[in-house]
């Protein structure tokens, strides 16, 4: 896994193209980023709209983008690290989010972009922080 | 989980719209289907395009669509049981099916459909049989 910043990483994932339709890798056992199944679940985000912020305690995120194209910001709030990743089909990677992290996404292709979370824990609105897009954590300008 | 054929369920999966993007459920841990965690992967199938005939000998799968619309056969040899149906966001349901089962499916909509397959083994060629379309091991007319 390479480091986007202190907490967050990212590794290569496959997709495979084929004549009849592609297949794209979420996750395998022996990925190294693997670290036990709660959920698995897909958000769909519209172009310009934003989800976020959210800092998960004890989820561990593993997320990739299988149609359209997504630009994460993720920010450390211990090291103070920010930093924004795009990721789609065209760039497949697979984006492991550990506790602790803000994310914010944004929708940045034409129609509906897909993300896919594999979660290490089933879903738990009180493991969760939210913050409006009004008071972000960390500055952050979208443009 | 409401039985299709012999060895082939189906159950009701959530899927939520809010007005920022929509969540669909794949698999979580406390769900009946599930039967531990080998990989979950994504398999695209574009508009009349057909992907099959496999038969799995030791992989269950647990499959959704989000996106698009698909139509699966699926034949049970031993009970010579056959069924269809046709899955999408509008008729979001999990469709579970156990090693033993002859599956195809017809991607049913415009552009390209999606299908999430959720497996408790690893992808291992070893265990799965395959057969082309010209030689089914059911006679079934996609049209």
């Amino acid at each position: 896994m390479d480091v986007l910043i202190k907490g967050v990483y990212w590794s290569e994932a496959k997709h495979i193209a084929t004549p009849s339709g592609d297949i794209f890798h979420i996750m395998r056992k022996d990925v190294e980023s693997y670290n036990g199944f709660g959920e698995v679940y897909i958000s769909t985000v519209k172009q310009g709209a934003i989800k976020g912020w959210k800092k998960h305690t004890r989820m561990r995120l593993n997320i990739v983008v299988p149609s359209g194209s997504i630009r994460f910001v993720v920010y450390n709030p211990e090291t103070k690290e920010k930093a924004a990743i795009l990721i789609s089909p065209e760039n497949y990677k697979r984006l492991t989010v550990e506790p602790g992290i803000w994310m914010a996404f944004r929708g940045e292709s034409p129609g509906t972009s897909f993300l896919v979370n594999f979660a290490d824990i089933p879903h738990d609105p009180s493991e969760a922080e939210s913050l409006g897009l009004d008071q972000p954590p960390v500055d952050h300008d979208w443009q």
